[in-house]
């Protein structure tokens, strides 16, 4: 499935194929048009959204039929997710969907039996797509199995949001530009809660170093980490429009196309599927030489296409005036710390384990985003490589964390088409299912914080990348996905990337990416050197002879044996940095000795938690949408206080200058505990100005009215969830509040503790 | 003088030229080695660097000779900026300064009245350059007044930045790029808590709406505010090797060396002092003419020069695979919030007057940055846009800062030779020397937020734009500038851009920017209007009548009084959307009429306070740089503690696992407040680690010694600064420090609070 033309280092981060999704995969939408052919065509284009973002962005989806197409006309039709969602274990569905499960295991069974038999790969890849075709039937039985009262409609939030100006797409008045949003100020301080959030749970609660480097990026940086080579994927062009295609895309739903055609020979489908079942191994030949044999073509006009053409997913540029110095706009922030690595660990004085964080900007120039805040081309990343001793990936706190039990979606799981399931980290590292203490301890910190900012924990899973998905050097990969109406999102990857980013640099610039680790006991090492014979080689090579002495020096073991091999039949080619000189026995000694060594130089493991900030803080909202069981259906966001944009609304009961200095005074309580808050003192009755508040996800308000004039003034306090007030003295109004937005005090609490009221304006 | 081939819109933010500079202007740095040619050199650099960064980047210093190609040896020299240069008010220095000033006066004067006599212009022109000659003299004096007890190093402070990795050039590890800086963990938390105060200090506190835009800016957009025309430098390449110069910098360096070479005629020189004179008013042909006429070659090779090109300083890209959208890094994030203008208003309920902020990243390709954060080609810029009704600029909470004094440089006084002075911003506004209330406002919460932050009062100062410094159609700008061993650089601009960015966002878009302003009583207007006569239009233009009759209604006043002209003699040819109809008579009736009106639109004019929070924040260290009075000279930074990067250090006094636990109730302390801290437990004399931590600037160390263990557990809090000790005990560690940390208590009543602890381990 050569969509992408890496199979490669950080671009094969994610996920290459996805060939045995999840259960719950694609029924995660319910069409208000509930007709067949429209439900279809949104699981497809479910799946193909699902494709990540993060740090494995290239690597779409690869199991269903994108349709890609189609799904541009899906924007404009209302689309409900069901409450079922949240129910999926439920034990009579559960019961209904056994059999289809045990029929995907069996041909997933078959798959693996066929691999270990080492089966001609045509074979295993036609096993695979029944094994598609059976995870297909299984997921619409779930669909079909959905209670009818849907409850989410994604077109009301959008709405809300747009209307309340959480964030919209950029420069609209310009026509606007897909893929790019502007944050207002609710989205903006939404999401810079979010990231004060992050850099308290991650960076100072663990200490982490924080940096915050160029998104300029010179372009050896992204060739030595693959980006240059590989970030990419195949495109094909309307030959007369311009207009450009996906390739791997486009070939499949036209194949698909023709294979639902009756006008179509049995032979030509029979071709069809193979292609189907070999594409991702297709290559830009491949693909070319089916677009021909097939007669493709652009599915919009009718026109011819070109042959693939490589399109690098990274924004270009160049640095200063001369034109030739080329840069690109960083895909990711974790190169800013690879390349950083030596600063770092001498900041941490020459120490492993530690780990470096970075809040910043990613840019990807993604072919035709629409998606909404899943799927942009400029986007907020926090990234952590956590730099460890390969030998000993223990972790010191993982103990605390061992107990918490996580969301697991095991590679196996995947295979034998079992859903997700609830086991602790401690069981999960312990049993092998998850590689190690410090990845385990990551991921239970991710759950934690996604919790902490509102992800709905029943809608949360950690799915582990299949082999065939990782790179060949990665250890173990497991995604944080949020269930919401554009499917399961990959939100959060938390990725054992092995000793091979710092390698990979370690190789392009020769610095060394290295730590000391001292040894348990001193060794007795044999090394191996070529002495240059600085009067020979002075001879001969004059203006030379200082390069070649380093060169000589910087040779490692194996290079120096080589080196005596050739050097005693004839001359050895020595490479130095501007060229190659011929070097002769009468000019090098080859050395040998023994020496006793201390430490021993390691290239460390990197840990890489990556998180997208605009993909979770979609999900928080989503999850925070709600409908108040009242006549009037009133929206409102439920947002976590810890995270809400506005921590706290001021209404008078209606507007009198004599509410005025206990307003100020509510105000100034506000400010001592630097709670955001937002007076609404506008006409309107107090229970509209409590839909407003409550639209915008304020968690809590403040009443002013005619009995808070008595001393000690008072106030009331409402839950805008539960709708409930109770009245408080204003001079603590502050530190209650504060202590209900740092979760100090539950709401129950303070229902217990301070007096209910029951308001007679309340709710109109 | 046109280097930039600005004159224009936010181009011209800035100052375009600097004819008549400070007085202090130059005189910042003194050379290890003092000899006057190494002097020479530095001034030209210094005041080449003086050139702004923020919002007028392209704006650069004009009145001395730059001597770029000299400067750049100048890094490996120490620099040092003498004390005196917070003791610049000393009268005695003055009195010496005095006669001096008095001669600048008198060319100020003298060109003033050229002016007013509209003199021919080379006639200003050569009484511009004897001024600038004076103002040169005034400024060697008061170098040479200088104490010789220099006491700033910028090397050693450099070299501690980097040691510690406060920041450090991008991508070392590749050879680095020029102008593109990493923050390590140091600057990352400083910059980041920096830019946390800003937010409170304006954006919380000023009920701010804050956006977050995108940096991805398509071409249309930043054509309409100016700068893909006029965001440029000419540049000259040498035609062999292709090194690119600034034109205008290469002929004053040029022809300062040719002025000064005895080879050259007089005539030559006469010639020369003309250029000298015009180089700001020429254009590329002119810069060609000259660099012909004088056979001026490349400074480094001798090879011959290209024509001056106009170089872009944006970074070009596109979005999308076509290759056909161009997009540009935004150069300023000013323009996200003027796009975003609609949105902000409706949010702000249609009330004016309201401030919108954005914290961002701004982007711009200098052509060869050499002067560390100084000048960079990717910054953190924090850019408040305050909308406000034009005829009334009042500002409800100005009567709170009217008394607070500013060192306000204004126009006079920099024509007149004489220095800044204070003076309470009431009064200066009530004087009319700044434009209006709002404005003032900001430059007194600048001046607050600089303070707050650590930036030193006495190198704090508020300069006025000249006349010829502002673009027409702005009131009025005042740049925040901060004395550093680079100059007096500006950090923070202050300008009244009137409402000249909405109308060029109108004029693009055609999308109405403006607010409503409800009339003080009805008034009656009259109208003229197009009514489409639709029967005779369906008939003849059957498929575009509606798009007529909206073109119709869309039509101004003076579009309707053309149209009733032209349709009188014939036809009238309407621009639709996709094309052009003709109408006749017969399908357009000319209707006039008078209406009530209840309100009127009005383009809001906009305040704008631009911060460079680099430049503020290289500012702050350098002014935090300190060095002790001790026999070993150990320096230290001495940061504000509200955003010292980690609070408080905890040290054991040396290592034992007794104090273990005592630490572990330190440290849980600190979390509580949320005070970061670093522990160092490395072996190493006491002295000696506080050196480490004073060099970063922890301002508190909290010490565990064996005096800690009785009951109830106690510790040393230490203040850097002073080195002074007091004993508290372990449970109110937390709220101690926290109370400093704010600025809720200072050290001086934390000493009488608590018993002073003399150290017998101390600062060894």
């Amino acid at each position: 499935y050569q969509v992408l033309l890496s199979s490669s280092p950080r671009v094969t981060r994610g996920r290459k194929t996805r060939e045995i999704a999840s259960p719950f995969m694609r029924l995660s939408l319910l069409f208000l048009s509930t007709s067949r052919f429209s439900l279809a065509k949104t699981l497809a284009a479910s799946a193909e959204r699902q494709s990540l973002h993060l740090s494995s962005a290239r690597l779409s989806s690869s199991s269903s039929a994108p349709k890609r197409e189609t799904s541009r006309f899906s924007k404009k039709i209302a689309h409900k997710i069901s409450d079922y969602l949240r129910v999926m274990a439920d034990p009579a569905i559960e019961a209904q969907l056994a059999p289809l499960r045990a029929a995907v295991k069996e041909y997933g069974d078959l798959v693996r039996d066929l691999k270990t038999k080492k089966a001609p790969k045509l074979e295993v890849d036609k096993a695979v797509v029944e094994l598609k075709a059976r995870k297909r039937k299984l997921e619409d039985t779930e669909i079909a199995l959905a209670p009818k009262e849907a409850s989410f409609d994604r077109v009301k939030l959008e709405d809300l949001l747009k209307r309340r100006f959480f964030y919209d797409q950029s420069f609209a008045i310009y026509g606007g530009v897909t893929g790019l949003y502007d944050f207002g100020p609710m989205g903006c301080a939404l999401k810079q809660n979010m990231l004060s959030e992050w850099r308290k749970h991650f960076i100072l609660e663990e200490g982490m170093l924080e940096v915050d480097c160029s998104s300029l990026t010179p372009e050896p940086v992204l060739k030595a980490s693959g980006h240059v080579d590989r970030f990419a994927d195949w495109m094909v062009k309307d030959t007369k429009n311009g207009e450009c295609f996906r390739a791997d895309h486009l070939i499949k739903n036209t194949a698909e196309k023709m294979m639902a055609d009756p006008k179509e020979s049995p032979e030509t489908k029979e071709q069809l599927v193979d292609v189907l079942a070999q594409i991702e191994g297709y290559d830009d030949k491949d693909m070319h030489e089916v677009i021909t044999r097939f007669n493709m073509k652009s599915p919009v006009t009718g026109n011819d296409l070109t042959e693939p053409l490589a399109f690098n997913l990274m924004f270009p540029t160049q640095i200063g005036p001369t034109g030739d110095f080329k840069a690109f706009l960083r895909p990711e922030t974790a190169q800013g710390i690879f390349v950083n690595f030596k600063r770092l660990l001498e900041f941490n004085q020459g120490r492993l384990p530690f780990a470096a964080a970075q809040i910043g900007l990613g840019f990807r120039n993604e072919i035709s985003p629409r998606q909404g805040l899943i799927r942009v081309r400029e986007f907020t990343m926090c990234e952590i490589e956590h730099f460890v001793d390969p030998s000993d990936k223990s972790f010191p706190k993982f103990a605390k964390v061992a107990g918490q039990k996580l969301n697991l979606f095991s590679a196996c799981s995947q295979m034998d088409g079992q859903p997700a399931g609830e086991m602790a980290i401690g069981e999960a590292v312990e049993k092998g299912i998850v590689a190690n203490e410090t990845l385990g301890y990551y991921m239970a910190r991710c759950q934690q914080f996604l919790l902490k900012v509102g992800v709905d924990p029943a809608r949360t899973r950690f799915r582990q990348h299949l082999s065939n998905e990782m790179a060949h050097y990665a250890q173990d990969c497991w995604d944080a996905e949020i269930l919401t109406s554009y499917g399961w999102i990959e939100c959060v990857g938390n990725a054992d990337r092995a000793c091979y980013d710092l390698q990979q640099h370690y190789k392009a610039t020769n610095v060394k990416l290295v730590a000391e680790k001292k040894l348990a006991e001193p060794r007795i090492v044999s090394f191996v050197q070529a002495a240059p014979n600085m009067a020979v080689i002075g001879k001969n090579h004059k203006k030379d002879a200082k390069k070649i002495q380093s060169a000589l020096e910087s040779l490692c073991e194996t290079e120096v044996e080589e080196l005596e091999k050739q050097i005693q039949n004839g001359i050895y080619k020595l490479k130095l940095e501007d060229g190659e000189v011929d070097l002769t026995k009468e000019m090098v000694n080859v050395k040998r000795g023994e020496k006793k060594v201390h430490v021993e130089e390691i290239t460390p493991s990197v840990i890489e938690p990556s998180y997208g900030i605009g993909r979770i803080m979609y999900s928080v909202l989503e999850h925070a949408f709600r409908q108040r069981d009242t006549e009037d259906k009133r929206n409102y966001l439920s947002i976590a206080p810890l995270v809400a944009p506005i921590k706290c609304s001021i209404l008078p009961i209606y507007a009198n200058e004599r509410l005025t200095p206990i307003i100020e005074a509510v105000r100034e309580r506000m400010r001592e505990y630097d709670l955001s808050y937002k007076v609404d003192d506008s006409a309107g009755s107090i229970g509209r100005r409590y839909a407003r508040t409550d639209e915008i996800g304020i968690p809590f308000g403040v009443t002013v009215d005619f009995e808070s004039e008595a001393q000690p003034w008072t106030v009331t306090v409402r839950h805008a969830e539960s709708c409930e007030q109770i009245r408080v003295i204003v001079d603590e109004v502050g530190s209650i509040v504060h202590s209900m937005v740092i979760g100090k005090m539950a709401w129950s609490e303070a229902k217990e503790k301070y007096p209910i009221y029951e308001s007679k304006n309340e709710e109109k």
